[in-house]
């Protein structure tokens, strides 16, 4: 931590802030600028605020130096981690391509689904059971009989499932049929629901937040980590903006930055990120080509029934284009 | 709804949507223009949804007419909603100061705290108990200790309590101890924790997600009242934008804005709003002149101590100074 | 400036950064910490890009201690800047009303908001004789019968005339009608134009870019000073957020931080910060309330008939009101 | 236009309604709803303003169907547009890589910098000679030596020339040396240079503001393409958001959407838009698979010497490694 003085700091001021450092166990060093003097904190600052210290007199700003986070930096764990989830790899090169309706609807839309996807080539099904819905008067999911729905996907087509778990108290049920558990962009801060699939042994779809700052993004999957379960694949998509013409703005900066700062993989979703059909495959290839390790997609039977996301949704048709698409990319990126 | 169809939409195209929109119970109204057919749908579309329609051939584009809540607005509800917490009044011109630390630290602090607000004027006591924290290795709160502590100070001063419930396990709990249960900003879209605070007869504080539009905000006050709890207290703390100087903006506009739609009041959070107590006082007075409901601030006996906002948290002195400026400022507002 | 090395920067490497701070004349003061070195540089650095040292080998992060801005910056000049117009004061307490119509149409409608605004206590008349217009199909302002019909309202009225100015071109001809000139949120980054005023001996109105940090606000306005005008009026009138119920958000928080940084007077124009006719009045009185030195607001005799900004001109009947509130307002502020 | 009137809107106030369109010259059509009534006003809406409608008694909302931009949008001119400069063409699957240094430094500088993008491979040299810079005491630029220098360089190699050009009264002369003038993302709504631009033979490159709408940049193109020159290529570079890993948000997601609307070239400045060297190269190859026709990147000899940007600058292996991945992508893009 680098703390800045004013440049009408008092002695008496510089030395009390020094006093504060030393409290905390670590070491301040005073460097006497031109104008202002500056005290560098030397050892772990990961459990100090800056709050603390920028309140005190004569204070002017606080810098942290070292990340808050951990366990999921690069700087903890050199080698990407790659995450294995029925057979299927994920992270450090392995792209994985995960697809299905927003909601599971009924025996015979999800089947379909599976089909659909399955045959384009994609890896693994989605399809939402329990289903967090911003109008209360609209549908909320079928609940355990979407997660059995899904089970039976599975076992017809041998795809493993991404389903999404809304509270810790449903995290046990929701394990027994998921292969990926995923945790929604409402809940990437909801802390109980963070630490309950921190103690299971299943992989986490984590999606950022709408406004979530790499760090807060980073510090939700330290979260995870940090009650032991390591198999966390992060997912950007969509940040709100004051753009109007997608109804969130895919962020892909984000991917070789996280690629950076973690060796977690990030996947994208194009659906959500944009809630355009007509550039999802566009912006499916330029999240390849950033370096994203997997898609999330939104695909149904019959886009025009679907009873959410209508606007998001790739047809069968649409899908496997895509799909062609990405096969002749693949064959060209590392 | 209003479904604009494009410029070379064909008849079939425009036939289809109408069909469509007549499966749905309601009726369509084709209106020809000189470049483009637009389609008014007449009948209660709050339970449709716009993606249905713009995935249809031909569609451009399609605009909601009514809002999509119900219970929570003044067409619904004409008066403004007063809320009662042990004889308080909330919202209508009766104006509320709820104070006191971020966190419950122990015994001392929160009575002291407690004394202070109430010797200056305050008409409530926070202090938070269960503490959403971004950083999974610093101080999480007290718990139910941090619970009976407010109740102590409760009893020696006679303060209601405000404080944070974090999930729907806890409701129950926290009812016991609390005047008013408080909703953080990262629980806003928690349907399961709104949805179990709907279910009780307590007055409940729905703070404004980090990058809530108004309608999401509304929403989810929709969802407590459509569960059977009208005792709801909007409070807007501050969005996230580009802005660099604030840790959020604290967005005033709203509450003139929320006044016109909505029959329920609405508070203002300067504290989390700025995250600078060097404004607070100037912002706490523009809330109130804007026709805020009241002001929710952080104090602490001795701030540079605070375990936690040390950053934004006024000193027994300063907060004095803001509330012999808010009587001025009362006494000339309607 | 602060320039914190990697964890795994080799000695060479610091080395390299210590070199390239002393080949600037500055001197490098190195401090050694447990996981990571920053090296503090000593002397004025305000001449010096962090981006320069950013690329250097080894650095993971330069911070700037000392702002780039100096002539506007509290530290230059400790005491508030009052600004005089035609005998009116702006600033440190003294608060200005101006106030009229969005553009000057004709004679009759200029003169009549001339005399409403007048009657009603503003201090100054507004109005647009050359508009920077979004469409290029629409109306773009009179131009020069515009200035010399404000000169016209000035004569008959004695209020000073606000009016901008478009391009570095057209000051010294804008200069001759107008006793403040504008300059508009679109140019806040146009550096040719911020010379030329600079260069004049008038009061200049610098309206806040859309998306204008703090530091970019006040380095524009540093732009003007530096040629030798210092009389520079702040002005904060909405930024661009996501939020969607008004035009822009009107970011009320800049006012008390602008006072703390700067010596200049900073106003608020609640017409343009939120593009709401019925929320003028609320907003304008929270901007006074978090103690802006005055308000710019759009008034026009018959708003339905206004040719632009219909949507956020109050009738001459609500600007009264306005300021019947603002005086009792004016009353217990100090 | 669609007009929405509110639920207790009187029949008096929808008649009034009714006739203010009619005065318009327009037509009006009402739809009686069950809660409301809409009135859709048919023919060319283009002239209208929202505004005008939106203030008159018992409206609640105006929704504009009609773009207000005419020249540049795809329904105007089905065919995209192909620019052809000194034999190079961009747009319909053309692709063009702009490269070379922030600003124009010296002549060994612009020579080096010019023999190494045209070795790469790319196809026109950038430079700046006029410098719009945040900060009035750093270097503005070389001005027309610079102008100069890049001729020279020209002649050397053959590259056409990419520089800006900061107000109308340079024009001309930027024209002499030019073969594309750029206007800078804080000129996007310099009204007055879009119009001298507007009016000369060359192409011009129009950078996105800051924080602009897709609508404000069409409608930026749409002045210079209304006053005769057809020659515009339209650049992202990147927008102001919350996130603060990347300087700006670079937005690829414009891409796809501006191929739908506008018949126009787009590029991407990944240099710009996202201020981080080490991202440069993932985020040009998502620009050219999310259909971007061409790239604007910044190259200098040797980075760390250069005057600016150095923090968002390749160095001349970087940006070999860049072409030869572009030349791999690019054999698989259509």
């Amino acid at each position: 931590m680098v703390i800045i003085m004013e440049a009408k700091a008092t002695e008496d001021q510089i030395d009390n802030v020094v006093d504060h450092v030393n409290k905390t166990g670590l070491k301040a060093r005073v460097v006497t600028g031109e104008e202002r003097t500056i005290i560098g904190v030397i050892g772990d600052e990961r459990y100090l605020e800056e709050a603390h210290f920028k309140t005190l007199p004569g204070v002017e700003n606080v810098f942290r130096i070292l990340k808050p986070y951990k366990l999921v930096s690069r700087e903890f764990q050199k080698d990407s981690t790659i995450i294995k989830v029925n057979g299927t790899l994920i992270g450090n090169g392995h792209r994985v391509i995960i697809a299905g309706p927003c909601s599971v609807e009924n025996e015979d839309q999800i089947l379909k689904s599976a089909h659909i996807v399955k045959k384009a080539g994609a890896n693994m099904l989605r399809g939402g059971a329990f289903k967090p819905r911003t109008n209360p008067y609209t549908f909320q999911g079928l609940g355990v009989v979407g997660l059995k729905l899904l089970q039976k996907a599975k076992i017809e087509t041998g795809l493993p499932i991404v389903t999404e778990v809304l509270e810790a108290a449903d995290v046990e049920l929701v394990s027994e049929y998921a292969d990926i558990l995923q945790i929604g962009t409402r809940n990437m801060q909801n802390y109980q629901l963070l630490k309950a699939v921190g103690r299971i042994n299943k992989a986490v779809l984590l999606k950022r937040g709408m406004s979530a700052t790499l760090q807060e993004f980073l510090m939700s999957a330290e979260y995870i980590l940090s009650e032991g379960n390591h198999q966390v694949i992060l997912c950007e998509r969509g940040i709100r903006t004051f753009v109007e013409y997608t109804r969130n703005t895919l962020d892909l900066n984000i991917v070789p930055v996280v690629k950076k700062l973690s060796h977690l993989p990030i996947i994208v979703d194009p659906s959500h990120g944009t809630g355009r059909t007509d550039i999802i495959i566009p912006m499916s290839l330029a999240s390849l080509a950033a370096g994203a390790d997997g898609l999330i997609i939104e695909v149904h039977p019959d886009p025009e029934k679907s009873v959410s996301d209508a606007d998001q949704t790739l047809s069968p048709e649409k899908f496997e284009e895509l799909m062609v698409k990405i096969k002749k990319l693949d064959a060209i990126l590392s």
